[in-house]
């Protein structure tokens, strides 16, 4: 596991999403072609990143999608389930907790912070809204180990420098800042403008072949 | 600029990010080598994408950070500017209109719709929320070659649909379907997922690493 060249596991989260999909659609068989060419990859770099991966069931069909499935979500720490905590119950937190696609995939929000005075005590989709005072408590008993940041940039450090308090392992950050944090803390920056970028890139060269 | 590989220009969008981010921390010089530290790519890889760019203005420190800026603007149709409309003002689609990484940018949302009528004419940050009837016009006169799904998944191909007709030329769809559009149509779906999984992998591998 520890031996996973970082360029490796930056894949795995790519083929999950991938796998999860065929299986969606019915698949019960893919192979290092589709998944290369569904990724833009080449077949070889998927049949090398597979050995650091546990066995996956194949066949002259390919790989099955749903033992490739079961092997990704151990790998990625999907099969033992996550429990959240998120500060900053503004738009994006919001979204966020009401999305829908993080259950099914062993990921639970189980708090919400927030220093607004009004939000305390109400509740966003059945989450608790809690007064940030309270987060070493509230992570402790609900074995929270992500925390989600989607405070404005001005606040994310002192919250990241809470959470880390708080004994929180993982922390998502949607703040556009970067966090400072001790070396055994994990950071992960979401930001949605490659994807923005990759669409205005598609368009123009699209435009540019009709011309 | 057509026969940029696939594998190429998904990069793009990435060096764009570390550019801006290195000049933003005040740096004038980016070498290959920092670029591929940064991204977990080689540095050939660097040099060979690079190839496929406009000429970058360069000297023995690197590569010029505000000329490697301009020319990747340039290729991803950034510095054209871009004009967008968003349908679907819950919680995610508000999010994203008060998102201010856009603009700075160069991608601006002129427009939001929604079928919810007691929404029709407040606006968003000062962005007009307009019926869904009036997409044609809006889309016309605000000159918008960008649409932005952010409704539910039941709700996105109708939509699709109608940014088609109102000859939007690309969509960036948020919700969690395959959107059908004519080949003339871009689409780049947006998903967070493959970020918090990369999270959660992270954490596992720094955990088994202390064992």
């Amino acid at each position: 596991m520890i031996n996973i060249p970082a360029a490796v596991s930056s894949r795995l989260p790519l083929y999950y999403e991938y796998i999860v999909h065929m299986e969606e659609q019915g698949s019960r068989w893919v192979s290092s072609n589709m998944i290369a060419s569904a990724l833009d990859l080449t077949p070889s770099t998927i049949r090398q990143d597979i050995k650091y991966l546990d066995k996956i069931y194949s066949s002259s069909f390919g790989y099955s999608t749903q033992s490739f499935r079961q092997v990704l979500e151990d790998a990625l720490g999907i099969s033992a389930g996550n429990n959240m905590a998120l500060v900053g119950a503004g738009s994006l937190g919001r979204a966020l907790v009401h999305y829908k696609g993080f259950a099914s995939k062993g990921f639970t929000v189980k708090a919400v912070f927030d220093k607004r005075e009004d939000l305390i005590d109400t509740d966003i989709d059945g989450v608790k809204v809690w007064q940030l005072g309270r987060m070493n408590e509230v992570v402790k008993r609900e074995r929270i180990t992500i925390g989600i940041i989607t405070t404005p940039a001005d606040a994310a450090q002192q919250v990241a420098n809470m959470m880390v308090d708080a004994k929180i392992q993982g922390i998502w950050n949607f703040a556009p800042i970067n966090l400072r944090v001790p070396p055994n803390v994990t950071v992960e920056n979401a930001n949605v403008m490659p994807s923005l970028f990759s669409l205005a890139f598609k368009m123009k060269v699209m435009a540019s072949t009709k011309k």
